[in-house]
């Protein structure tokens, strides 16, 4: 979907890395995270402070291979290691589909997945994961787990402007960010985290170190380099025109796909979608929308009981809600697509009727 | 130490990456490993096919975020699932120093680092690894452990010829390589696993999705441009002249380094270094002489315990023989440092008198 957005940004954001760059393990020794690129780190705050979606003062940066690799670094670093059984991991349902796959993979003695956090009523420590916006289902999110004594840590993927209203600096002991969701650019696998307990921090980069010993250089490099254009023409900075501005476009695109699907939906009755509440978004400056990255579409037809395979009968590829801690009646589907990809969706959707 | 070579190399190896490509993450969805760049696949098999060291006819490449992400796909792809308690990974004594605690950093269920193969005699299941020529003595090697039911990882990061004689190549279950110590890129932390069993191939990309989600698309990108200009320079085609080839420059240089070092520890006598064997290299069709990445060196004044502390206090940074589960009379030395580094580490070594 934004692949015609960075075609329009034409060289601005080409990276050029000569064969003899970047050649060592070590990106800044100074830096506690020493695989961190001063540059990305540069950028990485300086599009927080535009957006005004996160706090970065008094935090460390730590960069990972995608927000993925940081979810695991975060629960080595805060769960005991020498623990009389596994941390439990919790995230209320539904939750993004890999927290239980991703958690349970090696059968860790450190965590362990412990599902849905409405549900969890253990009188141990926790953590917590927080996605906010949600997914799949795009709500607004705070923790759910009705005690104390809980550890939280908050994936903000999609807490930028183009799919929910930027309320205020998210300021949390441990956020989560990937360049995949902000910018589309999921093959450069690039994700960071803001942490503000800096032996929390220490903790991650070991783990980081332990699993891949750093990260990928380039990658950082490239990123920078789109952040930093993002960052310009939101700021109108330079040779920008307000109508080059990332988030303003991205909004608007995702107004019209919302609105494309929804027509869908309501033409066809079979269906229905969140309804979500606008709220003030700081950074666009008027009432906006939430229209998230994923539609939590829900099957109203009584006869049908796996949405999943039903829409498979139309050739809709979607996920069923099983994934996601509950049941098949709900499905996600990405509004990501390319445009054709999402127009076909659309097309096939409105056709059926209950 | 590469860098100088990269320079020279010019433009011809330099990347360029609009902002509007390699933005999804599939690289090639027709591929079980669906995160592989067509390009990196096709350049690691010239590769290998060039230089000899390698069979990849009926192989699975799986990329990774540096040969140790493969190293832990590989573990996670071996164990059994099910097993009743963890299977033990092993290797002889001086091992790699991270293999222990990559190994036990989850405490996961299914694999536990076991020690030294030497010793290693219980009557279960095993993984070993096999790191040839070794980190870090630089010896050629084959399995340790003296009975059947092991599985075998090959750890062949330092199978080319500016390290060792390439002798045929090599027609393992399971092979690791590494771009960082085939090229010096450790910065773009990418390697390769060359895998006979699609099963055993099919559960290490299964452990990069839910590890990383994939790889750097951008490293890929980069590192094939580098592999080729190292095919390119070994086939002597085109535009280069035998006088760029990498392999050439890079055995010449570490036999410099070599004599430099042996000559510093025979004027010092107070250390000695493992004496290797020459062999037939079939690449650069010659006798060549093993001369690794790293000096394992040993302390012989008998009334020094500890060699690491004794080196500190000439300001010579090593690492001690227990971290590689031998003793403290040992320490390995980097051998790849920049030139102005390893000349100030040898100055400072031939003073040393016991």
């Amino acid at each position: 979907m934004y692949e015609n957005y960075w075609q329009q940004m034409g060289e601005r954001t080409t990276v050029v890395i000569p064969g003899w760059q970047s050649m060592s393990y070590f990106s800044d020794v100074k830096n506690p995270c020493w695989f961190l690129e001063p540059e990305f780190a540069k950028q990485v705050v300086r599009l927080h402070n535009v957006v005004g979606n996160a706090v970065t003062d008094g935090r460390q940066i730590v960069v990972g291979t995608g927000s993925s690799q940081l979810f695991l670094a975060a629960l080595y670093a805060l769960a005991p290691k020498d623990g009389s059984e596994p941390m439990s991991v919790v995230s209320a349902a539904p939750y993004y589909s890999s927290y239980p796959s991703m958690t349970d993979c090696l059968k860790s003695g450190l965590y362990k997945w412990a599902g849905d956090a409405r549900s969890f009523n253990k009188e141990v420590p926790y953590i917590e994961l927080v996605t906010s916006p949600n997914n799949p289902d795009g709500f607004v999110r705070h923790s759910m787990v009705n005690r104390t004594g809980g550890i939280l840590v908050h994936d903000l993927a999609y807490y930028w402007p183009q799919y929910t209203p930027i309320s205020s600096p998210a300021d949390h002991d441990l956020t989560l960010f990937t360049v995949s969701k902000a910018t589309g650019h999921a093959g450069t696998r690039i994700g960071w985290a803001l942490v503000k307990d800096l032996e929390v921090a220490k903790k991650m980069i070991k783990f980081i170190e332990l699993n891949t010993i750093g990260v990928s250089r380039d990658s950082q490099l490239r990123a920078a380099k789109i952040l930093e254009v993002m960052t310009n023409t939101s700021e109108n900075l330079g040779s920008f025109d307000s109508h080059e501005s990332f988030f303003k476009i991205s909004y608007h695109l995702m107004a019209e796909r919302w609105q494309l699907l929804r027509v869908a939906v309501n033409r066809s009755r079979a269906f229905s979608l969140p309804d979500f509440t606008p709220g003030f978004c700081h950074f666009l400056n008027q009432d906006s929308q939430p229209q998230p990255a994923f539609a939590w579409l829900k099957c109203e037809d009584d006869h049908v009981e796996d949405c999943e395979s039903f829409l498979r009968g139309y050739k809709i590829l979607t996920r069923g809600g099983r994934h996601f801690g509950v049941g098949p009646k709900y499905v996600r589907i990405s509004m990501l697509d390319r445009d054709n990809n999402f127009d076909l969706f659309v097309k096939r959707l409105s056709t059926i009727q209950s």
